[in-house]
């Protein structure tokens, strides 16, 4: 089995090649188009209560969905492009937010850590 | 091999799971954090040039590389309370703007595809 | 009475002359920075309720009430920038949303224009 | 004359009154919709250098123009919803930014103050 982040990087090289793109793709511009597409996520459950967010109407999943992949599109290529291991880099934050998030005092709490 | 975004799902539900966080974690909080982050991710880039944000003081870069990792793992997360494949999405994403985005027409230009 | 958008203009011309930045006060920079706030801003209401929203600590009061003037003060920037009036901008577009969202089709109602 | 923030506060009181949708206005609510509309403001620069972004063209404009109020309109109510007075925390952070950026050490420097 490949990786799918491998192959999602590897398409979108290939991608961006075939349009001569990367003089585009400089990180900057690459954390703004993600930024802009991670809000355009939001939009749909601007107005949504916790409960209704839970079961989208199928034209809004369609639509959630599309923005979904376009922050993962955009993270992959941004990742590609300052030469970092996504996956190692989550794996890390996870043991990180463990230290931070003690399971004890943070049961039930959405209190931040500096906060707990 | 296992495929590192369900290992990365299934460490998240965990971690949600012994400090009862899902009752915090609708689509809806979920979006929201995700946009927060994309933003803090935008954050250091703001007053670079793109020539500066390709080579980014080592500081700056493990600051950036832990952003990357909160997106991704929100989105791996908010993907996992819509019951929705990021995978499959995003390979469906770059068929779909292979057609809005011809080769032929696209080549070295930034514009929208509505303004090619 | 001067008019407290103009005098919050001038200060802001003022102190970016003083420092020579306004090399960096690009719109396009000015948008991510306003971007970033804006962020900033809604990131302690994230993992409140609404009703925990209208009901902020004082700590968090006080860290709200600066980032609302962060936003409003690269707004203003901006605009200044960008040559235009703030205020009759927001004028006309109440005037546009009046139409798009009649009193009778749109009471009590959330939904967006094109789904009235 | 009347100060334009209380008039276009007023003003937006009066069109959530008559299509009660001030159960929609929590803060919470509000400065979701703000980030959201700041990310849409943010859009049309996201590939334009910081050059392109002095000279939009004209329909770049007029699209540019409304984000910007739809911004200011959401502060504004945001604001109201919080009774916090904008102007007096925007006048107050100019002077918090003087202090945090003195004129000898930030001239034509774009560094954040921790790192002057």
């Amino acid at each position: 089995m490949t990786d799918p982040l491998l192959e999602l990087r590897d398409a979108l090289r290939a991608f961006a090649a075939e349009r001569d793109w990367d003089q585009f793709h400089s990180p900057r511009n690459l954390a703004t188009a993600l930024a802009v597409e991670a809000a355009e996520l939001l939009e749909p459950f601007q107005w949504l209560t916790d409960e209704q967010s839970r079961s989208l109407p199928p034209q809004a999943r369609v639509a959630v969905e599309e923005e979904l992949a376009d922050v993962l599109l955009y993270l992959i290529r941004l990742a590609d492009k300052l030469d970092m291991d996504l996956v190692a880099a989550a794996r890390a934050k996870i043991v990180k937010n463990a230290a931070k998030y003690p399971v004890e005092k943070s049961r039930g709490s959405s209190r931040k850590y500096d906060a707990l």
